[in-house]
Parts: C-alpha cells; sequence; structure tokens
C-alpha cells in the first residue's frame, strides 16, 4: 500500500502532529516526475504515476488554460456567454459484466458524473466503440442496452457513435469511450481555489464497493463476498446538494485511485491540508472485510457513483440533509476536514487515535477497474 | 469488390439505362439487415456491415433523433439559440505511423474534418489513449507530437482527456478515441434533404492516397510506391467553399468506405440518384497504379483530408475556384451530378462510355486504416 504508516496506536496529538510535519518534506505540493521510458500499467491507475505520465507528456505537449485546469471536465466558454462542460474516458474494465453493471453502464455513469460535479447538468454522450473480432453481438446488445438504461436514468442522450473492429485477442472483447457535453447554470463556479481551511469533507455514500466487486468478479482470489458495484450516475445527488449548500466550493468523483486520490490532488492544487476521519468513513462490513484479507486500503478503491465535495461547514448540515434524501445518498457523511497546514498533505486521523499521511497512489493494486 | 460490373464497353444511352434499371430492386433505398451473430472485420469497414451493425445495434436502442440522422456529427440546440456540432471517431490503424502522418495526425483531422462537414467550426477536443503496456514513452511523446502540431493547423485545442493502460498483447500499441464540438454560423443548413437532381458533386482533391499508403505500409504486399497519406485538416477548405457557394447542399468527409460510400449513403437517404463520371475523378496515378494490382476500386478507398460537397450547377464553378485557391485544394473536380432516377443509385459512367452500378461496400478489403 502507498499511505505510509505513521501510528495506529493512540498517541498524544503533539506526537501525531508531529509525525506528521516530519514526512512534509516528503509529500510536499510537488508533482511527481515521470521516471519510466515505458509506458506500465501503474500510469493507468489514477495515481502517482498518471499523474507524472499526464504531465510530462499531455499538458506540457497540448499546453492551454483548460487543460491545465486538469479538472473531472473542461470548460468551454461560448460566444453567447454560455459555459459547457466537456469530458471523455475510455472503459477497459476487465471482466465486461460484473455483480452491479457492466462496461456500458460504467461508460455511461462515468462521463455523466464527471460532466456533474463539475457543476454541469449533462445532456449529450458520444459514444465510441472498439471490438473484438469475434464478439456475440448478443452480447453487444447486452451492453448497449445497459447504456440505454443508464443513460435514461441520467436523463442524458446518446447522440453520435463510432464502431471499429478489431483482430482477436486485441481490445479484450471491447473498449468504449465516452465524451460528454452539458450546460453549467449561471453562476456555478466550483474551483479548487474556492477551498478554505474549516470546510467539510463530504462524501455522498458508501466507498469502495466497485473496485472491490471488480476485483472479486475476475475469480482471481480466493474470497467471495456479496460485493456489488455502486456504479450509477450522481447528476441528481449533485443538483441537490448544490441547491442545499449553494456555496459548495469544489466536487470530484472518487474513481480511479479513490478517496484518497481525490483529497490528495485538492491538497496539492489548493496547497492545504485534508484532514479525513477513519470512524466517519462509510464503508460496507463486506467491503471493509475484503480489504483488509487483501491488504487494500478502501480509500484508494474505485468507486462509479460516489463523489467528495467540499461545503463551508455552515452549509455541510443542509448538504447532507439533501443527499440523504435523494435515492443512493443515504449513507452521505462528513468526513473530514479542511486545514491550512500541513501544506498540501492528506491525513487520516485513525479509530486508534493514531494518524497517518495518505499519499497518492502508487503502483496499481487494482488494475483495470473502469 | 462490391461494384457489380454493368458493362465497360460502348453501349447506347438505353441499353445502360435498361441495365441499370434491371438492378435497382436489388439496391433500392433499404438498409441492409444483420446477419451475422458475431462481430467481424467488416462491421468496422464503413461499408454494408457496419451500417447493419449501426442500425440493428446502436440506433435500434438508443433511438433519438440526434443520433436517428447518422450524420458526420450530432447537432446540439443550446438554450440561447446557438447550435454546436459534437462528433467522435476511434482510431486503430496499423501499422502507427506510415507515408504522410501517424495515429495522432489522424486522431485531430479525423474528428475535425466529422466537425467541419457538418457545417461546424471546430473548436474543442478531448482525446483519450489506451495504451499498451511496454509501450514506448518516446514513441508516444512522437505521436502526442503530432497531435499538438495538427491541432495548431486545423485551430483547434485539445482541452480534456484520459489515459487508460491494458496488458501486453492488447491494443495494439494504442488506439486513440478523440471527440470534438465546434460552433454551427447561424444560417448554415447542411442535410441531405436539400439535395436536389441537377446538383453537382464536388470532390475536395485526389482520392485514395490514405488507405493504399496504409496498406503499403503494412509491407505484406509485394508492391513499392510513392504514396502518401491525405491526412489533413479540410475545415479551411469547407469554410472556402461555404463563402463561395453558399447553397451547398451538404457535405461529408469520404474516410472508411471511400466516396463510392459517402455517395450511397446519400443516395440512400435522399432517394435520388448519383451518377459519377469515371474520367473526371482524381485519382494519383501512383495510386490508381496500386489499385489495379491489387484489384481495388479508388472509389472505396479511404481518405483522410478529401471530402464530398453537393453544390447547385450554378455555384459549382465559383466553388471549385475557391477550392482549388486553398491549400491542398488544387485538384478539387466535379466529379458527378445527382439526378432523380434510378432512385437510391450510385453509377459511374466509366472512361468506355459504360456504367456500373457502385453498390456499398461489402467486406473489408482494407482492414484498420483509421
Amino acid at each position: 500500500m502507498s499511505s505510509s504508516q505513521v501510528g495506529d496506536r493512540p498517541s498524544t496529538a503533539a506526537e501525531r502532529e508531529g509525525r506528521v510535519l516530519d514526512r512534509i518534506d516528503e509529500f510536499r505540493k510537488r508533482r511527481p516526475r515521470l521516471l519510466e521510458s515505458v509506458v506500465t500499467l501503474a500510469h493507468g491507475a489514477g495515481g502517482k504515476s498518471s499523474a507524472a505520465l499526464v504531465d510530462s507528456v499531455f499538458v506540457e505537449s497540448f499546453r492551454n488554460p483548460e487543460l491545465e485546469q486538469l479538472g473531472d471536465a473542461a470548460v468551454l466558454p461560448l460566444p453567447s456567454g454560455e459555459r459547457l462542460a466537456f469530458s471523455t474516458d475510455s472503459y477497459v474494465v476487465q471482466p465486461l459484466r460484473f455483480p452491479g453493471g457492466s462496461i456500458g453502464n460504467l461508460a455511461v455513469h462515468g462521463t455523466v458524473n464527471d460532466l456533474a460535479v463539475s457543476g454541469a447538468r449533462p445532456q449529450w454522450l458520444s459514444a465510441a466503440f472498439v471490438i473484438e473480432e469475434g464478439f456475440e453481438i448478443s452480447a453487444l446488445r447486452e451492453i448497449v442496452a445497459d447504456m440505454r438504461d443508464s443513460g435514461q436514468a441520467a436523463g442524458i442522450e446518446i447522440v453520435t457513435g463510432d464502431t471499429k473492429v478489431v483482430g482477436k485477442g486485441a481490445a479484450d472483447g471491447m473498449y468504449i469511450c465516452t465524451a460528454g457535453v452539458g450546460v453549467i447554470p449561471a453562476g456555478r463556479a466550483l474551483s479548487p481555489d474556492r477551498v478554505q481551511p474549516g470546510d467539510h469533507v463530504v462524501v455522498s455514500g458508501t466507498i469502495g464497493e466497485h473496485g472491490m466487486a471488480v476485483m472479486l468478479a475476475r475469480g482471481e482470489l480466493a474470497i467471495e463476498a456479496d460485493i456489488a458495484s455502486d456504479t450509477a450516475p450522481v447528476n441528481s445527488l449533485v443538483e441537490a446538494l448544490l441547491e442545499a449548500a449553494p456555496s459548495t466550493r469544489w466536487m470530484r468523483d472518487a474513481t480511479r485511485g479513490g478517496v484518497g486520490t481525490v483529497c490528495n490532488e485538492l491538497a496539492q492544487v489548493s496547497g492545504l491540508a485534508v484532514i479525513l476521519d477513519e470512524q466517519s468513513l462509510p464503508v460496507q462490513p463486506q467491503v471493509l472485510g475484503a480489504c483488509d484479507m487483501l491488504g487494500i486500503d478502501p480509500l484508494y478503491v474505485a468507486n462509479e457513483g460516489k463523489f467528495i465535495a467540499i461545503v463551508p461547514s455552515a452549509e455541510s448540515g443542509a448538504a447532507i440533509d439533501a443527499l440523504r434524501g435523494q435515492p443512493g445518498g443515504a449513507q452521505a457523511a462528513v468526513i473530514g476536514e479542511v486545514m491550512a497546514e500541513p501544506e498540501g498533505i492528506v491525513a487520516l486521523r485513525t479509530a486508534f487515535g493514531g494518524s497517518r499521511i495518505v499519499d497518492m497512489l502508487v503502483g496499481d493494486p487494482l488494475p483495470r477497474i473502469c
């Protein structure tokens, strides 16, 4: 695991703070560097290596203000003054079908959610398929039906697409790439720059189901557990939250790399600290059990229907009430707070009173989960 | 080849018409049906099988007015009254680099061109990468640099993206999926419904280079020829044409399936006939030679920097002059005309005075060319 164990036993606040401060230089706000000469699975895992690849290869070459925001979606200003959000993701999950959903559901939810947490109302999706020769048409129809159902549930339309076919052995059955466009209502301005010390960290529900469901569905682990992916659209939850907590600062869906990675990205970009409270983290017992057996921290496990929102403390009660009143939001919780220091750091107050640094994900403990 | 040889020797107009009419029932406006139970390479070739798959699986399931237009891009109406074009394509070309370009150039040009021929001014692109584990970072940097250069030449910005990594043996090195958004200027209304008998068929330049360049680059054929892909953005050509020929009815870029497939799609959708003139088709001699040796009709070979425009005859002279005045448009030509009958049919008047039906592409003579 990539988190540094600072202390799991009770200790004084001063001791804990000392231990955390000792590690600041190590983890201080700086983007990782690309050291490898070939692409590795870790470069696709959403953690430290991914960030290094994106910074060093893509942002470096394409340079423009929209891309450099590195948000879930780019904001496109139109001549009329309207603002659109625009986002894309490829889906390469294995297996294609898992408890709770399929690559088709993911391909819609993932892009819808990227738009929603950018403050946009998702409206239109494109869908591009790369299909392996010999793939069953009946299986394709089922995946397409999942996309249709997910699209209807999210209130979006799939308006344009593309199909490519590659030879046997390539594409693991199929890959799907979706892009989405949404309209950002006037007055919405979500940005990590708006986050302030004292703000609360809100999660929209239990964490870690998606990644664990996919891992177990591969059947390579000698673990059986009743875990279903949480794959779902979050746009209704986001609308409810923004209505109840209009000063919400920033949101992000906690997909690859999980809640730990999202909080690290916020800490790095804002230069603030994010202090999470282990006892407040909503995790299903069976997810916690499977994570324990595999030595995986649920903070790094991907979700596909959960997001993190940074909300001023005065509005966090209303935010939680609003989320809990929506389907999929019953387990919403305040899981931590933003502090001024230690700058650029994410730490977890453990159930035993200790604290540990939650670093960015290193390596790829859960490959190909979306 | 999929074209039916009706006659290559001189014959009277009545004889020719009789032969064409005999085949109308066979080819009359009807969309092909999906007969296979598994996906084949032909389903990705852009011809008859692709149309069957798209109709039977995707359109059938996703049903909405934008998608059913089956245009190169969907038109998105915004609350402000502005209209956007939105398009996507995946790129799976093999090899990744070929004379005249790379998968990076294609991934930008292909989506830019889909937007441009829809009447939009391309502005923003997303780029999603699926990369095989072990791919050289240096090769990735070169492809990304090609994307940057193509983006600059086309005047667009790559504003959002995604990276996934898959295991060794998958993804043939890399696949790229781009989506694009452009703004459609007020008053532009390009549609196959506007096409009328008597309109001229304009091509923006020589045909067949891209497909043949990629085929030869694979080194599997005992043919050497100096053929480079035509991969290029066409948005400046489109703007010049629309300024010179403001009543232009409809446009499409002639990618997978080539000019023959584009004309068939027009004939089927409009219920009109498209009569092409073999002697007017601009084809480089080395492309014609390679096609002859391989028994491939250049009408079905993919282009990545050429488009077809249907222009009222009164404006076609101005259209050609405007295209020829632009970089990449020197070989623009009128290559045929639209007629009322035979309904739904594309025919080619051969150099010898005969004529033959140009059917939709069947099978995939040139797999993985984009």
